[in-house]
C-alpha cells in the first residue's frame, strides 16, 4: 500500500514563503508532500477535483494556507473527512487577524485544525500533520521525539552561549 | 422574459430572524425572492447546484447570511458573476466581528458586497439588491425613492413627537 | 440613451493608488468611469452637487474610497438610491479597521456595499460595479465571465510553474 | 443678545436614554438646550438646515449622539465652525467600538470632540459643552466648580459609608 | 493491542458544558474517551503525570478546554508528540478572544490544533480527533462519512421545512 | 484683560512632531500657545502646578498629547474645569489604540475631548481649541471660516489637477 | 515596628464586588488591609494625600481597581515607589479591554503590576500582594504554600467527583 | 544570608533586546540578576528545575519575557509562590496583543504581574522587581527614590531645552 502523504494547498503563490517553512519540516521528518496553488474562490472546481483525488490516493492530511477572508481550509474541510489544518497568512492590512478568525471559527461538524498566523503556524501545521501520521508509523514517531529533543538541546545551547556572553 | 428575483441563502435556519428582516424589505418593495437554507460547509454540492440553477433562471442578486467563519457569501461569489451580498450574523461569542472579517476581506477578483452585522445589515442587503434591480426597473426606482422619503418623514415625525414630549 | 457609467469618489488624492486599481479593472472590462476628489467633510456642498448631477446623468454605481472615519460612502448613499460601494482605505495607524467599521456598519435603510480594505477592495469595488451593470449588458457579462476564466487560468498557470520549480 | 445654547442631535430616538443623561447635566448647570432627532443618512437635508439655523441663532456647541457607523457628528462638523461633540452609542453587536472609531478618527481640519461610549460619554458631552460656554460665563464657571466639589464630596461620602460598613 | 482513545482535559469543571458537547460527538461516533479536570496552573504535576501516562497507554489525541490565558493545551503539547487539540472557552469578559489567541499563537515546533471558541469548537475538537483516529480505522471513517451525510440531510430537511413555512 | 491662550502639554518630547502639527495650526490662525513637556507619571507635581497656574493666567483650553496608557489628559482634566483636549499618540506596538481608549473612555463628570490618533488628531485638537476660543472672538471665527473655505478650495484644486492628469 | 499592610483603592464604590474578592483572599491569608474609595479624577487631592500617608505608615503594596480609562493605578504609581497592582474592571460597553490597556501599557519608569480583568484579577491582586509581603514573612510564605496545595487538592477533588459522575 | 536576586527568563534568545533593557535597570539600581533562555514549551523540564532551584537559592522575583501564546510567566507562576512578572513581547504579526492577553488573563489563584508590551514593559518589570525587594532593603528604596527624582529632573530638563528651542 502507498505511504500516506500530506497535501499542501495555498490560495496564492504569494504564500510560498510560509509554505516552504512547512515543506522544510516535512522534509526533515521524511514525510512526503504534494504542493498545489489552488484558490477556493478563483478555481473552486479545480480545488474540488484535487481534494477528492488526493483524498482517494491516500492523502493523510491537508494543510491549507490562505490570507484575508481565508476560506480555503473551510472549503477543503467541507469536501473530505481527512484532517484539515489551516494556516492563517498575514497578507493585507489586518495582520492576519482576519485570516485567523476566518480559519478558526468554523461551525460545528466541519473542523479545521487552526495553527498560528504566518511562518510559525506553517511549521506547526507540518509538525501536526506528522504527529497525525505518526500514530500509524512508529518510525516517524521516533523521528518526532528526536526532533523534539534536538529542539530542547538547541534552547539549552543558546542558553549556554548567553551565559558565556553575559559572564564575559 | 421572467422578472429578476433575489436569492437569499442562509447557512443555518438559526439565521431566520435576520433573513425575515430582509424578506420584509423585499416584500414592501414588491421584489420577488427565493429563500434557501444551504450551508457552504455541510451541503457544498447542493449550494453549488442551487447557485448555478438560480443564476440560470434569472437571479439578479444573491444575499448570503452566515455567522462565525462566514464562508457562504465567498463560496457563492466564486460560482457566479452576479452581485453577491454578504450579511455577517452575530452568532457565537465574538459578536459577528469574525463573520464581518470573513465576509468583507475577500481577495481581488471575487467581490462580496458586505453590509452591517445582523438585522440592520439584512435590511440593507435587501435594499441594496433592490437598488441593483432598480437600475433596469424604473417603477422599482420610484418605489425606492418613495420608501426613502417615507423613512425621512418617519424621522421627522419622531422628532415632532419628541418636541412635544420635551416641551410638555 | 447614454451608457451607464461608474463614479469613483475619493476623500483625498492620497487615495489615488487604490483608485487606480479600480480604474484598471474598469478599463480592462471597458466600463466608463468618472473620477473625482470630493471630501464628505471639507467639500460637503460640492459632493452633494456632484452626486445629484452624476445620478441624473445616468451614473449606475458610486465607488467611494476613504480612510479613518470614512464617512464618504455613507454620505453619498444618503443622497441617492443608486448602489454605493465603499472601499475602506488603510490610512492612519489603525490599518483601516476604523474605515472598515465606518463604512460597513451603516444603519438599516441606507446600504453601503462594503469591500475589503485597500487595493484588493478597490479592485473588487470595480468588479462589483461591473457585475451590477452587467445585469443589463449581456456583452459586459460575457467579458466578466472571460475575465473570471482568465483569473482561474492564471492560478492554474502559477500552479504549473510551481510544480516545475518544486519538481526540479 | 440671546444666551448661548447647546444643540443635541440624535441619529435615532432609540438613543434617547443617553440623550436624557446629557439633558440632566445641562439642566443641573442651568444651560439651555435644544434636542432634535436628525439622521445624517435619512434626513441629510433637514440636518443641514437645522445645523445652519441653530448656528445662526447662537448655538454654542453641538452634541451628536449616534451608534454603529456614527457619521452624524462628522457631518455636522462639516457644516459649522462651532465645537461639535460626538457621543458614540453602543447600539449593535460591536458594543460601540464601531461608533467610537467612526466618531474619533476624523481627518485633519474637521474636528469632532469625542467622549466615552454611552451614558458616561453623554454626561461628559454636556459637561464639556458647559466648560466651553463657561469661558465666557463666569457664573457658569462657578457652578461647574461647585459641581466638581460636590462630586468629590460624594466620593468622600461613599468612602465614609464604606469605612463604616467594613468596620462593622 | 488496546484501542486508541481520546483524552479530554478541562482547566476547570466550569468548562463541563463544552466538554459534554465533545463527549456527545465521541459517543455518537463510538470512540472511547477519558475526561479529566486538570489545571495547567493549579495542578501542574498531576497534569504532567496524567499526560505522560495517557500517552503511554495509547491515547491517540488530547483535547484541552480552557478559558482566559488558556495555557492548558500548550502545556500538554510540550509533554507529548501526540496531536493536541485546543478548545478556547469563552469564560471571562473578553468572550474567549484571549483564550483563542493563547491557544492558537503557539511558537514553531509545538503545535496545538485550535478550533472555534466554545461549544462549536468542542464539537469540532471531537470530530477532529475522530478524523485523526479514522486514518487507521476504516470503520470509524465510514461512520464519519455517514455522520457528514446525515448532517447534510439535516440541512436539506430544514430547508424543506422552511420552504413549506414560507410557501404557506 | 490678557488674551486667552492654549496650553499644549506632551508626556514626552518624543511626541514633538505631533505637537508641532498643532502649533502650526494655532500659528496659522494667530492663537497664542504655551508648550510644555510634563509627564502625568514622572512629574505629577510639576504638572499639577503648571495646570493650576496656566488656568489662573487665562488658559482657555489644554491640549494633552500622550501615548500608550495615556493618562495625561485625564489627569489634567481632574485639575481644571477648562476644556481639555486629548490627542492619543501612536507610540508603542498597539498603534495608539491603547492611547485612544485611555483618553476617550473617561468616567462621567471629568470630560476629555478626544480627537484622532496621531498627527491628524493633533491638528484637530488645535482647530477645536480655536473653535472654542472663537465663541468669544469674532475675528478668530472669521479666520476659521476662511481657513475652512481655503481647505475646500484646496480639495477642489486637487480635483482639477486630477481631471487634467486623467484626461491627458 | 508595625506589620506591613495592603491598601486597596477603588475608583468607584460600584467596584466593591471585585474589591471584596480581594479582601476575602487577604483575610484567608491573614494579611491586614485598608480599603478606600478614591477617584484619580474626582478626588485627586484626597488620593494624593492618602497614598503619601499610607506609604509613610508602612503600606507594602497598593491594589487599585478601576474601569474604563482606568488611570487610578498609574496615578498612584506616580506617587510612590511601593509596588502598585492594577485590577482592570469590566464596567462599560468595552468589557474591560479599555481598562486593561489603560492599566498595563504604562511608560518605562513607572510600573503597574497588572492582573486579569474583573474578579479573577482582584483575587490575583491580593495573592500577588501576599507573595510580595511573604518575601519578608516566612509564616505568610507557609500560608501561601498551604493555600496553593489546597487549591490543587480542590481541583483533584473536583476531578474525582467528575469521575464518579461520568462513571455512573 | 545571601542577597535576594532576580531571575530573568526568556522564551527565546530573540527576546534578548528587551531582556537587556531590564538588565540595564537592575544594574543601575545595583540589584543582582540571573538570566536564562528557558522555553515553557521546548524545555519544560529544564524550566521546572531552574525555577525550583532559583526559588530555593533565594530568588526574590521572576521576570518572564515571551511573545505570541506567551505561556512562560504562567508556567513559572504555577511552580512558585514568589512574585512572577510577565513581559509580553511583540513578536509575530499581532504586535504583542496575543502575548499581553496570554500573560495578563491568568485564572484566580496563580497571579502574574503583567507589564507593558516590549521594551517599556521590560524596564518596568525590572523596576517592579526592585520595588518588591526594596520593601526589605532600605538602601535600595533610597536608590529607587533617587532614580525617580532623576527621571523627573530629566523631564524638566527636556522641557527647559524645548522652551529655549521654541523661544528662539
Amino acid at each position: 500500500m502507498s505511504k500516506p502523504f500530506v497535501a499542501i494547498l495555498m490560495g496564492s503563490d504569494a504564500d510560498l514563503p510560509e509554505v516552504e517553512a512547512a515543506i522544510d519540516v516535512l522534509r526533515t521528518l521524511n514525510v512526503h508532500c504534494e504542493v498545489r496553488v489552488h484558490s477556493a474562490h478563483r478555481t473552486p472546481d479545480a480545488t474540488h477535483r484535487y481534494v477528492k483525488d488526493a483524498d482517494f490516493r491516500g492523502c493523510a492530511a491537508f494543510i491549507c494556507c490562505a490570507g484575508m477572508a481565508a476560506h480555503l481550509a473551510g472549503v477543503v474541510a467541507s469536501l473530505t473527512i481527512k484532517p484539515v489544518i489551516g494556516v492563517p497568512i498575514d497578507t493585507g492590512p489586518l495582520d492576519g487577524l482576519d485570516a485567523l478568525l476566518s480559519t478558526a471559527q468554523m461551525p460545528g461538524g466541519i473542523p479545521v485544525a487552526t495553527v498560528a498566523i504566518g511562518e510559525a503556524g506553517a511549521q506547526n501545521a507540518a509538525y501536526l500533520a506528522c504527529q497525525i501520521i505518526a500514530l500509524g508509523d512508529a518510525d516517524l514517531a521516533e523521528r518526532l521525539k528526536a526532533d523534539r529533543r534536538a529542539s530542547a538541546e538547541d534552547v539549552l545551547a543558546r542558553n549556554a552561549i548567553l551565559q558565556k556572553k553575559l559572564g564575559a
